[in-house]
Protein backbone atom coordinates (compact mmCIF):
# COMPACT_ATOMS: atom_id res chain seq x y z
CA UNK A 1 0.00 0.00 0.00
CA UNK A 2 2.74 2.53 -1.25
CA UNK A 3 -0.02 5.19 -1.09
CA UNK A 4 -0.57 4.99 2.13
CA UNK A 5 2.83 6.25 3.03
CA UNK A 6 2.20 9.12 0.52
CA UNK A 7 -1.08 10.01 2.20
CA UNK A 8 0.53 9.75 5.52
CA UNK A 9 3.69 12.67 5.09
CA UNK A 10 0.91 14.59 2.97
CA UNK A 11 -1.22 14.59 6.41
CA UNK A 12 1.75 15.32 8.72
CA UNK A 13 3.18 18.49 6.06
CA UNK A 14 -0.68 19.93 6.82
CA UNK A 15 0.48 20.64 10.24
CA UNK A 16 2.51 23.26 11.17
CA UNK A 17 6.47 22.78 10.90
CA UNK A 18 7.52 21.94 14.91
CA UNK A 19 9.94 20.00 17.24
CA UNK A 20 6.69 17.29 17.63
CA UNK A 21 5.32 17.41 14.07
CA UNK A 22 9.22 16.15 13.22
CA UNK A 23 8.91 13.79 16.29
CA UNK A 24 5.25 12.50 15.24
CA UNK A 25 6.44 11.68 11.08
CA UNK A 26 9.52 10.38 12.41
CA UNK A 27 7.82 7.50 14.17
CA UNK A 28 4.81 7.41 11.57
CA UNK A 29 7.15 7.12 8.61
CA UNK A 30 9.13 4.27 10.07
CA UNK A 31 7.66 1.66 8.17
CA UNK A 32 5.41 -0.86 10.28
CA UNK A 33 2.96 -3.19 8.31
CA UNK A 34 0.28 -1.20 7.50
CA UNK A 35 -1.95 -4.09 8.68
CA UNK A 36 -4.96 -2.44 9.88
CA UNK A 37 -5.02 0.22 6.92
CA UNK A 38 -4.99 -2.70 4.52
CA UNK A 39 -7.76 -4.23 6.80
CA UNK A 40 -9.61 -1.21 6.01
CA UNK A 41 -8.50 -1.35 2.22
CA UNK A 42 -10.04 -4.73 2.13
CA UNK A 43 -13.26 -4.47 3.73
CA UNK A 44 -14.31 -1.64 1.20
CA UNK A 45 -13.04 -4.05 -1.90
CA UNK A 46 -15.33 -7.08 -0.59
CA UNK A 47 -18.30 -5.05 -0.17
CA UNK A 48 -17.23 -3.56 -3.97
CA UNK A 49 -16.97 -0.33 -2.44
CA UNK A 50 -13.86 2.05 -4.08
CA UNK A 51 -11.24 1.81 -1.45
CA UNK A 52 -9.96 5.42 -1.40
CA UNK A 53 -13.14 6.46 0.32
CA UNK A 54 -11.51 5.07 3.47
CA UNK A 55 -8.34 7.02 2.82
CA UNK A 56 -8.66 9.35 5.57
CA UNK A 57 -9.74 6.68 7.99
CA UNK A 58 -6.37 4.37 7.49
CA UNK A 59 -4.42 7.38 8.10
CA UNK A 60 -6.21 8.14 11.44
CA UNK A 61 -5.69 4.40 12.59
CA UNK A 62 -1.91 3.72 11.63
CA UNK A 63 -1.55 7.64 13.53
CA UNK A 64 -3.52 5.87 16.39
CA UNK A 65 -1.41 2.90 16.66
CA UNK A 66 1.56 4.56 16.35
CA UNK A 67 0.70 7.13 18.90
CA UNK A 68 -0.22 3.63 21.06
CA UNK A 69 3.51 2.27 19.89
CA UNK A 70 5.30 5.56 21.46
CA UNK A 71 3.45 5.88 24.44
CA UNK A 72 4.18 1.85 25.45
CA UNK A 73 7.88 2.33 24.35
CA UNK A 74 7.80 4.90 27.03
CA UNK A 75 10.54 4.38 30.10
CA UNK A 76 7.21 4.60 32.37
CA UNK A 77 5.87 1.97 30.29
CA UNK A 78 7.65 -0.92 28.31
CA UNK A 79 10.99 1.29 28.06
CA UNK A 80 12.01 -0.13 25.11
CA UNK A 81 14.86 1.16 22.84
CA UNK A 82 14.61 0.06 19.34
CA UNK A 83 11.12 -0.25 17.36
CA UNK A 84 11.30 -1.04 13.69
CA UNK A 85 15.03 -1.29 13.94
CA UNK A 86 15.34 2.47 14.82
CA UNK A 87 15.79 4.11 18.25
CA UNK A 88 12.22 4.51 20.03
CA UNK A 89 10.91 8.08 19.76
CA UNK A 90 11.74 9.44 23.19
CA UNK A 91 15.35 7.93 22.21
CA UNK A 92 15.20 9.66 19.40
CA UNK A 93 13.92 13.11 20.55
CA UNK A 94 13.51 13.25 24.45
CA UNK A 95 10.73 11.69 26.62
CA UNK A 96 8.45 15.17 27.14
CA UNK A 97 8.70 15.41 23.06
CA UNK A 98 7.45 11.20 22.74
CA UNK A 99 4.48 12.14 25.23
CA UNK A 100 3.66 14.83 22.92
CA UNK A 101 4.08 13.02 19.63
CA UNK A 102 1.70 10.55 21.17
CA UNK A 103 -0.85 12.87 21.96
CA UNK A 104 -0.76 15.14 18.92
CA UNK A 105 -0.78 11.80 16.96
CA UNK A 106 -4.16 10.34 18.84
CA UNK A 107 -5.80 14.02 18.39
CA UNK A 108 -4.69 14.29 14.56
CA UNK A 109 -6.60 11.22 14.09
CA UNK A 110 -9.81 12.59 14.77
CA UNK A 111 -9.22 15.64 12.64
CA UNK A 112 -8.05 13.46 9.45
CA UNK A 113 -11.47 11.46 9.80
CA UNK A 114 -13.60 14.28 10.86
CA UNK A 115 -12.36 16.93 7.69
CA UNK A 116 -12.79 13.75 5.48
CA UNK A 117 -14.94 14.37 3.07
CA UNK A 118 -17.29 11.19 3.49
CA UNK A 119 -20.82 12.01 4.75
CA UNK A 120 -21.68 13.73 7.95
CA UNK A 121 -22.73 10.44 9.88
CA UNK A 122 -21.17 8.17 8.02
CA UNK A 123 -17.77 10.04 9.61
CA UNK A 124 -19.22 10.76 13.27
CA UNK A 125 -19.41 6.83 13.36
CA UNK A 126 -16.29 5.94 11.59
CA UNK A 127 -15.27 8.92 14.49
CA UNK A 128 -16.86 7.01 17.03
CA UNK A 129 -15.67 3.95 16.58
CA UNK A 130 -12.04 4.68 16.56
CA UNK A 131 -12.59 6.49 19.61
CA UNK A 132 -14.21 3.88 21.54
CA UNK A 133 -11.59 1.11 20.39
CA UNK A 134 -9.06 2.96 21.33
CA UNK A 135 -10.19 4.29 24.84
CA UNK A 136 -10.33 3.37 28.30
CA UNK A 137 -13.15 0.93 27.12
CA UNK A 138 -10.55 -0.33 24.17
CA UNK A 139 -6.76 -0.40 23.77
CA UNK A 140 -6.20 2.07 26.95
CA UNK A 141 -8.13 -0.12 29.44
CA UNK A 142 -5.97 -3.51 27.61
CA UNK A 143 -2.51 -1.53 28.16
CA UNK A 144 -4.20 -0.71 31.87
CA UNK A 145 -4.54 -4.36 32.37
CA UNK A 146 -1.29 -5.59 30.87
CA UNK A 147 0.81 -3.40 33.23
CA UNK A 148 -1.04 -4.57 36.10
CA UNK A 149 -0.74 -8.20 35.48
CA UNK A 150 2.65 -9.04 35.76
CA UNK A 151 2.57 -11.84 38.26
CA UNK A 152 2.42 -15.59 38.30
CA UNK A 153 -1.06 -15.54 39.04
CA UNK A 154 -2.00 -14.69 35.49
CA UNK A 155 -4.26 -17.47 33.62
CA UNK A 156 -4.97 -17.67 29.74
CA UNK A 157 -8.37 -16.10 30.73
CA UNK A 158 -6.96 -12.86 31.83
CA UNK A 159 -4.25 -13.14 28.83
CA UNK A 160 -7.05 -13.62 26.32
CA UNK A 161 -9.14 -10.54 28.04
CA UNK A 162 -5.54 -8.07 27.86
CA UNK A 163 -5.25 -9.11 23.86
CA UNK A 164 -8.88 -8.63 23.30
CA UNK A 165 -8.88 -4.91 24.36
CA UNK A 166 -5.34 -3.96 23.61
CA UNK A 167 -4.98 -5.88 20.37
CA UNK A 168 -8.32 -6.82 19.12
CA UNK A 169 -10.07 -3.49 19.50
CA UNK A 170 -7.83 -1.75 17.25
CA UNK A 171 -7.57 -4.16 14.43
CA UNK A 172 -11.71 -4.79 14.70
CA UNK A 173 -11.78 -0.62 14.09
CA UNK A 174 -10.63 -0.74 10.28
CA UNK A 175 -13.45 -3.42 9.75
CA UNK A 176 -15.73 -1.92 11.62
CA UNK A 177 -14.81 1.51 10.02
CA UNK A 178 -15.09 -0.30 6.66
CA UNK A 179 -18.97 -1.50 7.29
CA UNK A 180 -19.80 1.84 8.15
CA UNK A 181 -18.55 3.37 5.15
CA UNK A 182 -20.12 0.94 2.64
CA UNK A 183 -23.22 1.50 4.33
CA UNK A 184 -23.50 -2.19 6.10
CA UNK A 185 -24.25 -1.38 9.68
CA UNK A 186 -25.76 -4.31 10.34
CA UNK A 187 -22.24 -5.69 9.79
CA UNK A 188 -20.23 -3.75 12.52
CA UNK A 189 -20.86 -6.31 15.72
CA UNK A 190 -19.56 -9.29 13.23
CA UNK A 191 -16.33 -7.35 12.14
CA UNK A 192 -16.20 -6.35 15.63
CA UNK A 193 -15.58 -10.24 16.26
CA UNK A 194 -13.87 -10.96 13.48
CA UNK A 195 -10.87 -8.26 14.53
CA UNK A 196 -10.98 -9.43 17.95
CA UNK A 197 -9.95 -13.32 16.75
CA UNK A 198 -7.87 -12.20 14.32
CA UNK A 199 -6.40 -9.70 17.25
CA UNK A 200 -5.64 -12.79 19.41
CA UNK A 201 -4.23 -15.03 16.80
CA UNK A 202 -1.85 -11.80 16.07
CA UNK A 203 -0.83 -11.05 19.76
CA UNK A 204 0.03 -14.90 20.09
CA UNK A 205 2.23 -15.15 16.87
CA UNK A 206 3.64 -12.23 18.16
CA UNK A 207 4.62 -13.66 21.55
CA UNK A 208 6.09 -17.11 19.55
CA UNK A 209 8.01 -14.44 17.11
CA UNK A 210 8.88 -12.96 19.93
CA UNK A 211 10.95 -16.29 21.85
CA UNK A 212 11.88 -17.23 18.24
CA UNK A 213 13.48 -14.16 16.98
CA UNK A 214 16.82 -11.89 17.69
CA UNK A 215 15.83 -8.29 18.34
CA UNK A 216 17.26 -7.63 14.94
CA UNK A 217 15.13 -9.93 13.32
CA UNK A 218 12.53 -9.17 14.94
CA UNK A 219 12.86 -5.14 14.73
CA UNK A 220 12.61 -4.45 18.32
CA UNK A 221 13.82 -5.30 21.42
CA UNK A 222 12.57 -8.67 22.81
CA UNK A 223 11.61 -6.76 26.04
CA UNK A 224 8.92 -9.44 27.29
CA UNK A 225 11.21 -12.39 27.39
CA UNK A 226 13.56 -10.03 28.88
CA UNK A 227 11.08 -9.29 31.42
CA UNK A 228 10.46 -12.20 32.09
CA UNK A 229 6.80 -10.74 30.84
CA UNK A 230 3.78 -13.73 31.35
CA UNK A 231 3.05 -14.47 27.31
CA UNK A 232 0.39 -17.10 26.00
CA UNK A 233 3.91 -19.14 24.85
CA UNK A 234 4.37 -19.00 28.81
CA UNK A 235 1.17 -19.80 30.19
CA UNK A 236 0.11 -22.25 27.15
CA UNK A 237 3.05 -24.05 26.08
CA UNK A 238 4.73 -23.14 22.40
CA UNK A 239 2.99 -25.83 20.87
CA UNK A 240 -0.63 -25.49 22.02
CA UNK A 241 -0.32 -21.51 21.03
CA UNK A 242 0.66 -22.50 18.05
CA UNK A 243 -2.41 -24.85 17.38
CA UNK A 244 -4.55 -22.23 18.67
CA UNK A 245 -3.40 -19.16 16.57
CA UNK A 246 -3.88 -21.63 13.92
CA UNK A 247 -7.31 -22.07 14.34
CA UNK A 248 -7.95 -18.70 14.81
CA UNK A 249 -7.11 -17.53 11.75
CA UNK A 250 -8.64 -20.24 10.01
CA UNK A 251 -12.28 -19.41 12.15
CA UNK A 252 -11.60 -15.95 11.04
CA UNK A 253 -11.68 -16.57 7.60
CA UNK A 254 -14.58 -18.96 7.89
CA UNK A 255 -16.40 -16.21 9.31
CA UNK A 256 -15.63 -13.14 6.98
CA UNK A 257 -16.68 -16.06 4.17
CA UNK A 258 -20.65 -15.95 5.91
CA UNK A 259 -20.90 -12.57 5.42
CA UNK A 260 -24.03 -12.44 3.20
CA UNK A 261 -23.01 -9.67 0.06
CA UNK A 262 -19.40 -9.32 1.01
CA UNK A 263 -16.65 -11.03 -1.35
CA UNK A 264 -14.20 -12.71 1.26
CA UNK A 265 -11.31 -13.46 -1.60
CA UNK A 266 -9.36 -10.44 -1.12
CA UNK A 267 -9.93 -10.28 2.81
CA UNK A 268 -8.81 -14.19 3.12
CA UNK A 269 -5.82 -13.68 1.35
CA UNK A 270 -4.80 -10.87 3.79
CA UNK A 271 -5.35 -12.87 7.10
CA UNK A 272 -3.46 -15.79 5.36
CA UNK A 273 -0.47 -13.06 4.73
CA UNK A 274 -0.60 -11.71 8.15
CA UNK A 275 -0.44 -15.47 8.82
CA UNK A 276 2.30 -15.97 7.49
CA UNK A 277 4.26 -13.18 8.34
CA UNK A 278 7.75 -13.89 10.29
CA UNK A 279 8.08 -10.29 12.32
CA UNK B 1 -22.40 24.68 37.26
CA UNK B 2 -22.58 22.24 39.52
CA UNK B 3 -24.75 19.96 36.73
CA UNK B 4 -21.67 19.70 34.78
CA UNK B 5 -19.67 17.75 37.85
CA UNK B 6 -22.70 15.29 37.62
CA UNK B 7 -22.28 14.88 33.88
CA UNK B 8 -19.01 14.30 34.09
CA UNK B 9 -19.19 11.63 37.16
CA UNK B 10 -21.84 9.99 34.99
CA UNK B 11 -19.84 10.10 31.91
CA UNK B 12 -16.46 8.49 33.77
CA UNK B 13 -19.21 5.41 35.17
CA UNK B 14 -20.22 4.79 32.02
CA UNK B 15 -16.50 3.28 31.30
CA UNK B 16 -15.80 -0.02 32.66
CA UNK B 17 -14.55 -0.59 35.86
CA UNK B 18 -10.51 -0.27 35.65
CA UNK B 19 -7.39 1.45 37.68
CA UNK B 20 -7.08 3.54 34.28
CA UNK B 21 -10.81 4.81 35.04
CA UNK B 22 -9.92 5.67 38.74
CA UNK B 23 -6.91 7.60 37.38
CA UNK B 24 -9.01 9.69 35.04
CA UNK B 25 -11.98 9.97 37.43
CA UNK B 26 -9.07 11.32 40.34
CA UNK B 27 -8.06 14.02 38.23
CA UNK B 28 -11.16 14.97 36.26
CA UNK B 29 -13.47 15.08 39.43
CA UNK B 30 -10.56 17.04 41.51
CA UNK B 31 -12.31 20.63 40.94
CA UNK B 32 -10.77 23.11 39.12
CA UNK B 33 -12.51 26.46 37.75
CA UNK B 34 -14.87 24.59 34.86
CA UNK B 35 -13.88 28.11 32.78
CA UNK B 36 -14.39 26.05 29.32
CA UNK B 37 -17.55 24.36 30.01
CA UNK B 38 -18.93 27.56 31.25
CA UNK B 39 -17.63 29.81 28.29
CA UNK B 40 -19.82 26.64 26.40
CA UNK B 41 -22.98 27.09 28.25
CA UNK B 42 -23.03 30.90 28.21
CA UNK B 43 -22.23 30.94 24.59
CA UNK B 44 -25.57 29.87 23.62
CA UNK B 45 -27.43 31.01 26.40
CA UNK B 46 -26.17 35.04 24.32
CA UNK B 47 -27.97 32.97 21.18
CA UNK B 48 -31.11 32.32 22.88
CA UNK B 49 -30.29 28.26 22.93
CA UNK B 50 -31.02 25.62 25.41
CA UNK B 51 -27.42 25.62 27.24
CA UNK B 52 -28.26 21.64 27.99
CA UNK B 53 -27.38 20.79 24.46
CA UNK B 54 -23.61 21.86 24.83
CA UNK B 55 -23.90 19.08 27.76
CA UNK B 56 -21.73 16.93 25.96
CA UNK B 57 -19.03 19.25 24.38
CA UNK B 58 -18.87 20.62 27.88
CA UNK B 59 -17.74 17.46 29.51
CA UNK B 60 -15.12 16.75 26.10
CA UNK B 61 -13.55 19.99 26.86
CA UNK B 62 -13.07 19.47 30.20
CA UNK B 63 -11.63 15.92 29.48
CA UNK B 64 -9.21 17.22 27.10
CA UNK B 65 -8.34 19.95 29.43
CA UNK B 66 -7.94 17.28 32.64
CA UNK B 67 -5.63 15.35 30.16
CA UNK B 68 -3.30 18.15 29.42
CA UNK B 69 -3.19 19.32 32.83
CA UNK B 70 -2.32 15.52 33.58
CA UNK B 71 0.76 15.22 30.68
CA UNK B 72 2.08 18.17 32.04
CA UNK B 73 3.03 17.39 35.54
CA UNK B 74 4.58 13.89 34.56
CA UNK B 75 8.04 14.18 35.69
CA UNK B 76 9.09 14.53 32.04
CA UNK B 77 7.28 17.25 31.60
CA UNK B 78 6.70 20.40 34.35
CA UNK B 79 7.65 17.48 37.04
CA UNK B 80 4.89 19.23 39.33
CA UNK B 81 3.46 17.32 42.89
CA UNK B 82 0.60 19.32 43.58
CA UNK B 83 -2.27 20.61 41.34
CA UNK B 84 -5.42 22.01 42.45
CA UNK B 85 -4.08 21.34 46.48
CA UNK B 86 -3.96 17.35 45.91
CA UNK B 87 -1.35 15.41 44.85
CA UNK B 88 -0.96 14.84 40.59
CA UNK B 89 -1.85 11.84 38.65
CA UNK B 90 1.32 10.22 38.63
CA UNK B 91 1.78 11.06 42.65
CA UNK B 92 -1.36 9.66 43.66
CA UNK B 93 -1.10 6.59 41.01
CA UNK B 94 1.52 5.98 38.73
CA UNK B 95 3.64 7.54 35.79
CA UNK B 96 2.51 4.68 33.53
CA UNK B 97 -0.95 5.01 34.92
CA UNK B 98 -0.92 8.82 34.28
CA UNK B 99 -0.21 8.37 30.92
CA UNK B 100 -2.96 5.96 30.45
CA UNK B 101 -5.17 8.52 32.25
CA UNK B 102 -4.32 11.41 29.78
CA UNK B 103 -4.97 9.34 26.98
CA UNK B 104 -8.06 7.93 27.92
CA UNK B 105 -9.72 11.00 28.91
CA UNK B 106 -8.02 12.89 25.57
CA UNK B 107 -9.91 9.65 23.91
CA UNK B 108 -12.95 9.71 26.05
CA UNK B 109 -13.71 13.43 24.94
CA UNK B 110 -14.10 12.45 21.25
CA UNK B 111 -16.19 9.22 22.32
CA UNK B 112 -18.66 11.58 24.40
CA UNK B 113 -18.92 14.33 21.46
CA UNK B 114 -19.61 12.01 19.39
CA UNK B 115 -22.26 9.30 20.76
CA UNK B 116 -24.46 12.67 21.66
CA UNK B 117 -27.56 13.41 20.70
CA UNK B 118 -26.73 16.79 18.48
CA UNK B 119 -26.99 16.81 15.06
CA UNK B 120 -24.26 14.72 12.68
CA UNK B 121 -23.22 18.05 10.72
CA UNK B 122 -22.61 19.52 14.07
CA UNK B 123 -21.66 16.97 16.24
CA UNK B 124 -18.52 16.53 13.21
CA UNK B 125 -17.91 20.12 13.61
CA UNK B 126 -17.92 20.17 17.37
CA UNK B 127 -15.23 17.23 17.51
CA UNK B 128 -13.32 18.59 14.32
CA UNK B 129 -13.21 22.21 16.25
CA UNK B 130 -12.39 19.92 19.41
CA UNK B 131 -9.22 18.02 17.63
CA UNK B 132 -7.78 21.15 15.54
CA UNK B 133 -7.55 23.03 19.07
CA UNK B 134 -6.10 20.35 20.76
CA UNK B 135 -3.76 19.24 18.60
CA UNK B 136 -0.11 19.52 16.75
CA UNK B 137 -1.38 22.72 15.48
CA UNK B 138 -2.87 24.02 18.80
CA UNK B 139 -2.77 22.82 22.31
CA UNK B 140 -0.10 20.26 22.03
CA UNK B 141 1.83 22.81 19.67
CA UNK B 142 1.89 25.34 22.29
CA UNK B 143 3.31 22.87 25.27
CA UNK B 144 6.21 22.03 22.59
CA UNK B 145 6.58 25.53 21.88
CA UNK B 146 6.88 26.29 26.00
CA UNK B 147 9.05 23.81 26.40
CA UNK B 148 11.40 24.64 23.93
CA UNK B 149 11.67 28.21 24.93
CA UNK B 150 13.86 28.62 28.43
CA UNK B 151 16.33 30.30 27.52
CA UNK B 152 17.22 33.64 28.04
CA UNK B 153 16.34 34.57 24.29
CA UNK B 154 12.70 34.21 24.44
CA UNK B 155 10.71 37.24 23.42
CA UNK B 156 7.19 38.61 24.00
CA UNK B 157 6.50 37.56 20.35
CA UNK B 158 7.61 34.33 21.55
CA UNK B 159 5.27 34.17 24.77
CA UNK B 160 2.53 35.43 23.00
CA UNK B 161 2.80 32.70 20.61
CA UNK B 162 3.23 30.16 22.99
CA UNK B 163 0.05 31.52 25.13
CA UNK B 164 -1.79 31.70 21.88
CA UNK B 165 -1.71 28.13 21.17
CA UNK B 166 -1.10 26.48 24.51
CA UNK B 167 -4.31 28.39 26.55
CA UNK B 168 -5.80 30.38 23.72
CA UNK B 169 -6.88 27.39 21.55
CA UNK B 170 -8.16 25.37 24.16
CA UNK B 171 -10.68 28.19 25.56
CA UNK B 172 -11.50 28.99 22.10
CA UNK B 173 -12.78 25.73 21.43
CA UNK B 174 -15.65 25.65 23.41
CA UNK B 175 -16.97 29.34 21.89
CA UNK B 176 -16.56 27.74 18.67
CA UNK B 177 -18.31 24.92 19.78
CA UNK B 178 -21.16 27.28 20.93
CA UNK B 179 -21.42 28.97 17.69
CA UNK B 180 -21.77 25.93 16.11
CA UNK B 181 -24.77 24.14 18.07
CA UNK B 182 -26.32 27.58 17.65
CA UNK B 183 -26.66 27.69 14.19
CA UNK B 184 -24.36 30.31 13.91
CA UNK B 185 -21.23 29.03 11.94
CA UNK B 186 -20.34 32.30 10.63
CA UNK B 187 -18.95 33.62 13.74
CA UNK B 188 -16.80 30.62 14.86
CA UNK B 189 -13.95 32.73 13.45
CA UNK B 190 -14.32 35.61 15.22
CA UNK B 191 -15.12 33.53 18.13
CA UNK B 192 -11.83 32.35 18.01
CA UNK B 193 -9.93 35.05 18.33
CA UNK B 194 -11.64 36.09 21.21
CA UNK B 195 -10.27 33.23 22.62
CA UNK B 196 -7.06 33.62 22.06
CA UNK B 197 -7.88 37.09 23.34
CA UNK B 198 -9.23 35.97 27.19
CA UNK B 199 -6.47 33.09 26.69
CA UNK B 200 -3.88 35.59 26.86
CA UNK B 201 -5.04 37.67 29.39
CA UNK B 202 -5.63 34.54 31.47
CA UNK B 203 -2.38 33.25 31.33
CA UNK B 204 -0.65 36.82 32.24
CA UNK B 205 -2.97 36.89 34.88
CA UNK B 206 -1.37 33.45 36.19
CA UNK B 207 1.78 34.58 35.56
CA UNK B 208 1.12 37.71 37.89
CA UNK B 209 -0.64 35.41 40.19
CA UNK B 210 2.00 32.55 40.13
CA UNK B 211 4.24 35.66 42.06
CA UNK B 212 2.14 36.77 44.15
CA UNK B 213 0.59 33.81 45.91
CA UNK B 214 2.30 30.89 48.10
CA UNK B 215 1.61 27.35 46.49
CA UNK B 216 -1.32 26.88 49.70
CA UNK B 217 -3.23 29.59 48.06
CA UNK B 218 -2.46 29.19 44.45
CA UNK B 219 -3.35 25.48 44.79
CA UNK B 220 -0.30 23.92 43.00
CA UNK B 221 3.34 24.23 43.11
CA UNK B 222 4.62 27.51 41.58
CA UNK B 223 6.98 25.61 39.13
CA UNK B 224 7.41 28.36 37.22
CA UNK B 225 9.35 30.82 39.88
CA UNK B 226 11.07 27.40 40.93
CA UNK B 227 12.87 26.51 37.21
CA UNK B 228 13.42 30.96 36.56
CA UNK B 229 10.83 30.38 34.07
CA UNK B 230 10.45 33.08 31.39
CA UNK B 231 6.93 34.77 31.82
CA UNK B 232 5.23 37.95 30.96
CA UNK B 233 6.14 39.26 34.10
CA UNK B 234 9.51 38.33 34.09
CA UNK B 235 9.52 39.85 30.27
CA UNK B 236 7.20 42.61 30.59
CA UNK B 237 7.46 43.89 34.41
CA UNK B 238 4.03 43.43 36.41
CA UNK B 239 3.17 46.57 35.55
CA UNK B 240 2.81 46.46 32.58
CA UNK B 241 1.71 42.97 32.26
CA UNK B 242 -1.03 43.76 34.57
CA UNK B 243 -1.93 46.92 32.11
CA UNK B 244 -1.70 44.28 28.93
CA UNK B 245 -3.64 41.54 31.29
CA UNK B 246 -7.05 44.51 31.80
CA UNK B 247 -6.49 45.77 28.14
CA UNK B 248 -7.65 42.28 26.61
CA UNK B 249 -10.02 41.76 28.71
CA UNK B 250 -11.67 45.02 27.87
CA UNK B 251 -11.15 44.58 23.96
CA UNK B 252 -12.74 40.74 24.24
CA UNK B 253 -15.71 42.04 26.36
CA UNK B 254 -16.11 44.86 23.69
CA UNK B 255 -15.59 42.14 20.66
CA UNK B 256 -18.15 39.98 22.03
CA UNK B 257 -20.63 42.68 22.42
CA UNK B 258 -20.39 43.07 18.80
CA UNK B 259 -21.21 40.06 18.04
CA UNK B 260 -24.47 40.50 16.03
CA UNK B 261 -27.61 38.41 17.54
CA UNK B 262 -25.58 37.49 20.35
CA UNK B 263 -27.08 38.80 24.09
CA UNK B 264 -23.65 39.55 25.72
CA UNK B 265 -24.64 40.54 29.53
CA UNK B 266 -24.24 36.84 30.14
CA UNK B 267 -20.70 36.50 28.37
CA UNK B 268 -19.56 39.73 29.75
CA UNK B 269 -20.24 38.83 33.73
CA UNK B 270 -18.38 35.62 33.25
CA UNK B 271 -15.31 37.19 31.78
CA UNK B 272 -15.09 39.99 34.28
CA UNK B 273 -15.52 37.05 36.85
CA UNK B 274 -12.37 35.25 35.32
CA UNK B 275 -10.81 39.03 35.58
CA UNK B 276 -11.07 38.56 39.40
CA UNK B 277 -10.20 35.76 39.92
CA UNK B 278 -7.25 35.40 42.64
CA UNK B 279 -6.49 31.71 42.05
Amino acid sequence: MMLLEELLKEAIERLPQSNVRNAMEYSLMAGGKRIRPVLLQETLKGYGIDPTLGNECACAIEMVHTYSLIHDDLPAMDNDDLRRGKPTCHKQFDEATAILAGDGLLTYAFSCILSSSIEASAKSACALILADMAGAAGMVLGQDLDMREQTGQTTWEDLKKIHRYKTGCLLSAPLMMGAIIAGHAEDVDTWHEIGEMIGLAFQIQDDILDVELTPEEFGKSNSDARNDKVTSVTVLGKADAEALMKELYANSIERISNIRGFDSDGMSSIVAGIQSRRK
